[in-house]
């Protein structure tokens, strides 16, 4: 694709939709929007847009696609900055639009049991405001704290309940959505049920930001389960904790809202980066275990069966974790981990593969068999319950950034062969982006990538939104 | 779309791609894929097929769809036969795709917790076949002793429990589709999580057979869950019946496995039809409430609070069935309402509007003054927990049949007009299919339908796949 250039006279355009002071061509607000979280990225590299644009309105998205179009220029949506995939980086420069002041939770509506918002609102916003009115949203990303749910949308965001409450897309019920060419839909609604025509909301969800940009989003929510409970079992390997892992389930009849696994590396890492006490002492692998059921003697029937399986299935210690506050501690060393390792190892690479959960065990085999074969150190954590982990590589000390690229390179392709081997995919949760752009565009099916080549020229014939992210046109 | 037609030639071809035994003209065999159990067709009314065709894999659909295209000859995917939209009647003749060989659970994966089928199962033998192995496979369309598992992918079936399951869509984990163009895809797989790519599966699911044909399917299962009961609350009418509903999630916080609501004329019907002799006297509405715990004793509190917010919102009275038999009996009256009024009333309508649980007793109230206005007997049940109502109109026996179809009309446009009004959808789970396309392609909006005609034309060039449902291109 050919994209035209953001001269002054789409600067005026822009600016004529949305007023002077929401168009930016500063150096400062550019620079904003030019990283995200993506770790394989040299600090020094960085994608600047031309233009960075604040709609507040549909109809004035709606209007900046239209120009954008008219001109061929390259539009990139951004939220909360907090991606791991390099979905919000404008690798081709263009426009940003930022989703700054669409930041409205429109109403939370307790007799239907859904929030209306818009993209820019901090998800763990949308969790407080059920919460005051009783009712509790399921999405929970580790980024929970400063991510976007416009971001969540684009990503399909998993996180730490999923075993439990599934993937953002469980929860959205409707979307207002605006298609690259200008045209607003307004897909879904405050209705569970709906087969009037394609299930095109869905098509929406996880397409990150490359078929449209969201504008409001419908989300279902739950009644609040009352009691809660963290367990942490320390084991003395990996192997042991992850097999653990399918028996809470099938033999204990749970399905607790979080399996989370952390091997010691990640553990010590964490507590050592929040200056938090939590017993280490011989252990190899963590698993976080929480539970919920209404009612206190339901919550200590439940904990006492996963306690019981966790240590038949290899155990040596089990803490409990039953105050909100001890919660919160064991979460924060769970949600810190990224910045922890990224802290002590600056130069590192996360991954996100997502496979069945019987093949956890033979990933982590193999996980331990790159980090030996590459003389790599190799820190893995993720959600045990739903089979996506987050192995992450951390550049030796003694490596060069050229031998670590070319050595991460490998590492990858290996990681995601073996993946592909056990029926998994390259990403659960983070997205494709620009980041894996050339190793999914190489291992998806020809069929696949076609049917959704086509889809995306059917809704983006100029190739305006968020291009060199999943796959090129 | 002109279409070729199926001479000699086509027999020829398809029989060499499945064998002679497998490709059919006889009259008996045609007779018996022209017809599904829509009720606004008269009994005159079918549509016959040149051909049907029974092939045992994903390549022999895959040869028979490209033969189709070859000759622009249109193709019909046949389940069950239990639609009630005309999705399975081969309205422009050509060739019916039966599922009768496809008809294997390939596996029950015990440890991944999934179920891997065929399109041609019936969906309550996968319920068998999960619960054998302690688990549970949670879709529970009202047809499900009948239906197959293809048809209630094509139609994204709900059904009894939506209220706290969801949809048939959350728990397809994977599918084989073959493309109308004879690709065969591969989408999703054994796994929780997957934003590797767009949400093609989604696509397919809700799409009714016009982009595609699904050889395989991948089924989340969950654990069983150990207690269930049934009440069965009698109100003095559908308004406070209604009005209680919401109650039992927001007050209450819980979500019960079903919510299903009957008038007194559906649940009569019922009673009489299946012999049975429950409680009736001043009954006006009836809200049939089952919930499951794991644990007699919170299976008590539960019980206990849904009947004690059910008598504070206007039940007379509330009847128990907590053991399988007396669950199965309640269970039985529910799903033989539609058996029940056919077998008094065989010439009828019956319609699936799904609308915001907030504007049932506005829906409620409008079919109300339907009834009145139009002079015609209105039976109105279906899923109150998730505002899926299944509005059923009878024709008076003085009324002419001509007289009918015209009364109908208008009584369907007027439903579908408050519908739209409420927020809500014309249908909730039987589909648009070949019923009600005219109704469909009226009222979506422009904007919507353009996409939906995009993604069908991209994917199903040649226009082969059921047409004449949903929309024409």
């Amino acid at each position: 694709m050919a994209y035209g250039k953001v001269t002054q006279k789409v600067i005026s355009e822009l600016a004529g939709i949305v007023g002077d002071s929401y168009v930016w061509t500063t150096e400062e607000k550019r620079e904003a929007c030019s990283r995200d979280e993506t770790t394989t990225l040299a600090p020094e590299e960085r994608f600047l847009p031309d233009a960075v644009v604040a709609p507040s309105s549909a109809s004035e998205v709606s209007a900046i696609l239209k120009t954008a179009c008219r001109y061929r220029i390259p539009v990139t949506p951004r939220g909360g900055g907090t991606g791991l995939s390099g979905g919000a980086l404008p690798v081709m420069g263009g426009i940003v639009i930022s989703d700054e002041r669409l930041n409205r939770i429109i109403e939370i509506d307790e007799k239907n049991m859904v929030a209306v918002t818009e993209p820019g609102v901090i998800t763990s916003e949308i969790n407080a405001a059920a919460e005051a009115k009783g009712l509790a949203y399921r999405g929970y990303p580790m980024s929970v704290l400063s991510c976007h749910i416009g971001g969540n949308i684009a990503e399909n965001a998993g996180g730490g309940n999923a075993v439990k409450y599934g993937v953002t897309m469980r929860y959205v019920l409707g979307l207002e959505v605006v298609l690259p060419t200008g045209e607003i839909l307004n897909l879904g609604g405050k209705l569970t049920k709906d087969v009037s025509g394609y299930s095109l909301k869905e098509l929406f969800v996880g397409s990150e930001g490359t078929l449209g940009y969201v504008t409001k989003i419908i989300l279902r929510l739950q009644p609040l389960v009352s009691d809660r409970a963290v367990l942490l079992a320390l084991f003395a390997d990996t192997e042991s904790a992850i097999a653990a892992v399918p028996h809470i389930m099938t033999q204990g009849k749970l399905i607790p809202s979080s399996i989370e696994y952390m091997d010691s590396f990640c553990y010590s890492a964490a507590c050592g980066f929040l200056n938090e006490e939590l017993p280490a002492e011989g252990v190899g692998a963590v698993l976080l275990v929480e539970l919920e059921e209404n009612g206190q003697d339901q919550l200590d029937l439940s904990m006492e069966t996963a306690g019981l399986l966790m240590k038949a299935y290899g155990a040596s210690e089990i803490y409990v974790a039953d105050t909100r506050s001890s919660r919160e501690r064991v979460w924060a060393v769970r949600r810190n981990i990224d910045e922890a390792l990224r802290a002590a190892h600056p130069v590192q690479a996360d991954e996100d593969i997502s496979v069945p959960i019987s093949a956890i065990p033979e990933a982590a085999r193999a996980l331990a068999d790159i980090e030996r074969r590459f003389g790599v150190r190799t820190a893995n954590f993720g959600h045990a319950g739903d089979g996506n982990l987050h192995p992450t590589f951390l550049k030796p000390d003694t490596m060069s950034v050229d031998e670590w690229k070319r050595t991460v390179n490998d590492i990858e392709w290996e990681l995601f062969r073996v993946t592909k081997e056990l029926g998994g995919v390259i990403s659960g949760e983070h997205g494709i982006g620009s980041k894996r752009r050339e190793y999914f565009v190489s291992l998806c099916p020809s069929g696949n990538l076609a049917l959704m080549k086509k889809i995306k020229k059917a809704i983006d014939p100029y190739g305006i939104m968020n291009p060199g992210k999943i796959f090129d046109l």
